[in-house]
């Protein structure tokens, strides 16, 4: 057994996983683990007030740390974060936890919020549908400070557009609110979209349903497993958001005002309105499988039916014509006059009967 | 496998969803999610006290507000909740916090019981059966004040005629009690639907049962995977409802009598008796899509047997007939006198034999 | 699809159900929701203490209020409680809010324990079985009061029979016990009876499992979903009577003495037992269903390969039948003087060369 | 379908259950429920200190209570519970409580552990493997007193020969320590006996997984059920050991040392241990259940390709036979020189196709 | 049935297991439980501080003893658990607990963290790949002083080089902290190499998905299972981390600072994530089953479709053939001029009609 074995698990090309990269390291270490290509990181600064708001571009960081940013609110959006020194730096500038850095690199890092003395970190995947109808899930970190919000993510692409247009229309509330207000307004925004990725899931469980039901091909099967593992990966991301944020609103860290953990309940009762869903579309997709099965069952059926109707009607009669096409010497009914046309009688009869019997077993 | 997979998920026709036109929106924006005509709003106004009853209707917001309401309990009906600029104007009126405006015209917002400082706003779906047997969940939402109750639906129909009827005949306690007993009634009224619902359900798990065992057709498997479908959808709309009275029963909140509770108690059994139904209308979906499964086999089992009984007779019979068709010149058995009748004789036992055969396996 | 659907899902007549008729009505409205035919009430009464017994029947109500009861513990037994007016009179006599005698005639009331001030109310449903072996649930009520304990129920069958000859021949401690001790008797014979049921269960899954294993036949997968049906039927009158009588041992009611709460810690590890029986049973009956499809496989498997056998054997044979049946001018074989027992011998030898195949391979 | 099943559920010969004959007695009556013939109890009463051990047998419970025990530990053993009065007079001695003595004749009751004023109550089942390799279940009940432990048992075959040694040898820690530490030994063998158990339950897990593989008969599916059933049936017993030891850990009941404790946790853990190990063997029993359905459909496939192979190369082979058999006036080909050598060169070419097709499917 | 049963569970070769010899043993008894070759025990002893570090090696432990190690932090580092008066000679001078050494030798110890009065005591699993690609799960203990911390283990192999090259090259923060960060240090070490067991699975799951949608195979089924069985296995060793984790957190324990425990908070996150990883693989090798299942049923579609086209032709053309081989007298159509040529005409009639079916019922 051990060969064949082997011929299932064949050894795979030697590539060192980004995990085993990490083996051995001290904890906080800073690795990048995302499979981005490396480059240069990018800040975006806006600063804000409920007066105006001011947007900055920086290309190096020893520019950006020199910068005032005073008693405004601040938004620092760090695009790329493969260069490991650059991350180091930024976060010695903002007095952050090696252990934190390390997770604002670990691009696989698990939804979390940890609360720090002056600071609270928190990492979320934020889930966006691609032109190709597929869900895309990127790492985004965020920092709260007093003033400050620090969001971490990989390339431009980001939930946030909306938000931003709030800021600089100064539509709502958000232009005369604090940090915590924009730290809220993230995680709105990241959860907003996570009811388009449920409704993605949705469209596509209905369009297998259909297929199912007209036309269940071994596809299907396979698209079946492969939403189930879709609804399994997106469930993990989503899923421990819902304890976060209530263990957020339970807080009683300063940083966080009575307000805001208002509107916090909120994004908690979205959170489990999500995790209701994928719990349903996770039975949802076992009984697709189900129905799949009972479908190909009904199509063997219908299979057999015909073989057995064929069959059993015309192996008997064959059989009769097979009895007629012995050559014994003395075999009287040969020789009637019309006993070829009594044979076809008798056949027909037989015919006639069989498709009653098959009509009752409601087999046609 | 990719071309395979864009013709099980065609692109949609992208008509934006309800969803994404919120998208980047600020919390505590107002806009209307249901799928209703868009449309006026109707206020009917019930007051009444222990002495007598009042019922108003008014079209114009206006008019409503500037109607006195004095020390009477008012039952505010507001039906139609499409016009946003309406239920602002209202909500400012009653003081209602944006984040609940936003809630009642969420016609997607799960249940919910949430406590304010001068009042408790709270949404359900409430259950109605149609003339055509369906089971249809409107979204409503609540607001008890200290003296008034403000419900919110959609549409005319509601599950609360029989309330009506009590205030108006005063029947029963309602006309003596304040407007926390009368928060307590809508909820009853909500509930009890929940029953009829269930019913509901019963009914068809009991056809389908019987269709199961009589008539096991495909259609059937479909009606128990939509079954599944509704009963998993319901489910959802009422198994908050038990929680969310459980905390009301347990709230210190001066708005809620002690009386009051005591009623909700008895709401709240509901709510788990209910409950304990749909849980068992689960398993036992599951157990009639098991039952079909193994009626399937069951028919097929029988298929087969008629198959190999045709088969295992005729086919040695043939072969038989067969061997004395065949043209040697040297065919001793062809010259006997009575070979026709032997070999008429041989196939007759064998036939019988095959019979006993079939009848010892209870295959016949 | 919408036509097929009306055809299995076919308007009931629209008799209307219980439920339908207590809608809209007050919470507190007394009604009947039982199927039996209504009738008069009758009270039994019994009244004992450590030296004596008296045991009494009251067809009218007035008689019975009038009557003197004492210092001694009343076991008073209410049978038949379809008469609504003589329920509300009761009620009255004996102090009870409306919300307890609506329970008291609601014979689908799932089993409930609630405490009022000055007495405890219980629901429970009393099984036993009948001579037809079936499993029968009776709605019983039971109030506890300082000394008296009042037991309502609908038919005169119950459950108490031991515990009354406990009382009037002196056995046991009940005697010179208080009403406490009384109704934890009542309760402690309902639970009791639940072993019954459960046996009967087990009964029934050991007679199917012979079935199953000898005798496969569609009845007994239609009788295991039956079984299946009826332990979740049971388990939803037994389940909560667990939680109930834990609640009781924990309350401070001075109802309860702590000497019989002793007792009911005895009944609740009855309650645990019989609950892990009824998981146990539930695993079980789906271990049958499983089994059930495995030896329908089995007996598939098993026509399919006395088939598969014939076929294989005969087919080639008559093949080579039907070879030298043509009709060819030129075809040397036919005129070999051994031509014809030549034939046979390839015959005989194919069939035995199957014949050891198919018995290599475990077919035979 | 009512005489059905009647059919299938015949009423049993109504031999009176041990549960019926319970019924309606008083709660703390001491009615034995094992299966054991009724003899004799046994008294085996060893005493020992740090200094020496003594041990006696006593057949009269006269003799026994007259007997001073002193200031030694004590460990009486009592084999044969059969024996109600018995049982009655020697709990009287030692002083306990009628529902004490009911649940150690209850060769039923679940494990339990109970603290009374001044001894602890534990009811356990000790499991140990006879010669047939078959778990063997048998009921034990223990008293702690201060120095005084008491065992019942039902037969004399017990795990505790392993203790009996380490006393009477003055192995370990035992003589020098207290009853409690007699208690937590007793213990300590029963759950160590459970691993014994696990591993037999392992062993045959092994065994079945070997056979589904090899040889996928009938007979292995029913002998996995009966697997299932025992895993069942066995965690009954051991689940709730778990639990109860974790309470004894907690308890501030003087009986129990908080040495004793320290070892009592170890004795949680193997719990905690062999809690895991049923659980995964009921996981692993349903795995071999569906690898043996998978097996089944497997060989199901396989006959039915055997099938198809030879009906599909003969089938159409014989229907050219036939066609040269007919007996047309007018058949050009018949009169051929070779036509008899072209049809068999065309029904080669037609097999060796066939051949290859089946090849190319991998059928063959 | 009895014989049967006895051919499915031979009685094994009674070697005694290694549980057996542990019963009846006293607890605290250090009996070594593992399968390795009993052998000597080495001890490496590496201490070091923010200055420097020593590395030694000891064959023998009274010279180990002798050693005087001062203020510096010690990483005694034991590889041979089999010399059990070794184990019991170096546990004096450790002062450890007779139970602690029980749980260093016992090699099947589930994962467990105790704390004593001066030292903490762990057991692991340390996983790692073979270079068969193989998950090898090794025994490690360790015990945690002020200034010490012990490590014991079965085989050299382990997975703590990255670790000692940390100490040795003075990288991170090792060498300037105290004993519980090089206990958190060795616990990191293992939590990671969890990540590569995790991936391994990964990884085979992923083949396995690919065998099973192109090469359906028996053997892929056994694979599934395997898989199914590892994952059970390694999530037994891995689960209880997550939970003792957390304890030590919130320990109150000097011996760990709250430096460290900031520490031990990621490797908790790790080990979350780790459980939810291995909680996705055993959903899907479930749904890879069920796949395969889904597979098979397929093919023997098609396998049946195969034959019942090849059947449905030519039985009803053979049929035809069958009748025109009969030797009646008076057959006219036999000697119709064109007779042969009509039924051929009608038979490719037959055939194409069949075809078309076929095709129209998507079968071809």
């Amino acid at each position: 057994m051990a060969t064949n074995k082997k011929l299932n698990f064949p050894k795979r090309k030697k590539k060192k996983s980004r995990q085993q990269n990490k083996m051995g390291k001290a904890p906080g270490t800073i690795s990048y683990m995302g499979d981005k290509e490396r480059g240069d990181s990018l800040i975006y600064s806006t600063t804000y007030n409920a007066d105006g708001f001011e947007t900055k571009e920086f290309k190096d960081l020893e520019v950006f740390i020199k910068e005032e940013r005073a008693e405004k609110i601040s938004w620092i959006n760090i695009v790329g974060i493969s260069d490991e020194p650059f991350i180091e730096k930024l976060g010695k500038h903002f007095n952050l936890n090696p252990l934190v850095l390390e997770d604002i690199v670990n691009t696989e890092q698990r939804p979390k919020i940890d609360e720090y003395d002056d600071y609270i970190f928190a990492v979320f995947r934020m889930l966006y549908i691609t032109e190709e109808d597929e869900i895309v899930g990127e790492h985004v970190a965020i920092v709260l400070h007093e003033n400050t919000v620090l969001v971490f993510q990989e390339v431009k692409e980001d939930v946030f557009d909306g938000l931003r247009g709030r800021i600089t229309g100064k539509l709502g509330r958000i232009r005369s609110r604090g940090a915590d207000y924009l730290f809220f307004a993230l995680l709105d925004a990241i959860v907003d979209n996570y009811f388009l990725a449920v409704e993605n899931l949705n469209n596509r469980i209905e369009i297998l349903e259909e297929e199912v039901y007209n036309n269940p091909e071994p596809i299907v099967a396979k698209n079946i497993q492969q939403l189930k593992k879709e609804v399994l990966k997106i469930r993990r991301w989503i899923f421990p958001v819902k304890e976060l944020i209530s263990r957020l609103i339970d807080t009683d860290n300063p940083l966080i005002t009575k307000d805001t953990k208002l509107f916090l309940r909120d994004v908690h009762d979205h959170t489990v309105e999500i995790n209701e869903s994928l719990q349903i579309y996770r039975e949802m997709s076992m009984s697709l499988m189900e129905m799949y099965m009972s479908n190909m069952s009904n199509k063997m059926n219908e299979v057999m039916k015909v073989l057995t109707i064929m069959a059993s009607i015309f192996i008997p009669l064959t059989f009769i014509a097979g009895i007629y096409g012995m050559n014994f010497d003395h075999m009287p009914e040969l020789h009637y006059e019309y006993g070829y046309q009594v044979v076809w009688v008798v056949m027909i009869v037989l015919f006639i009967g069989m498709m009653i019997y098959f009509k009752k077993k409601k087999w046609l």
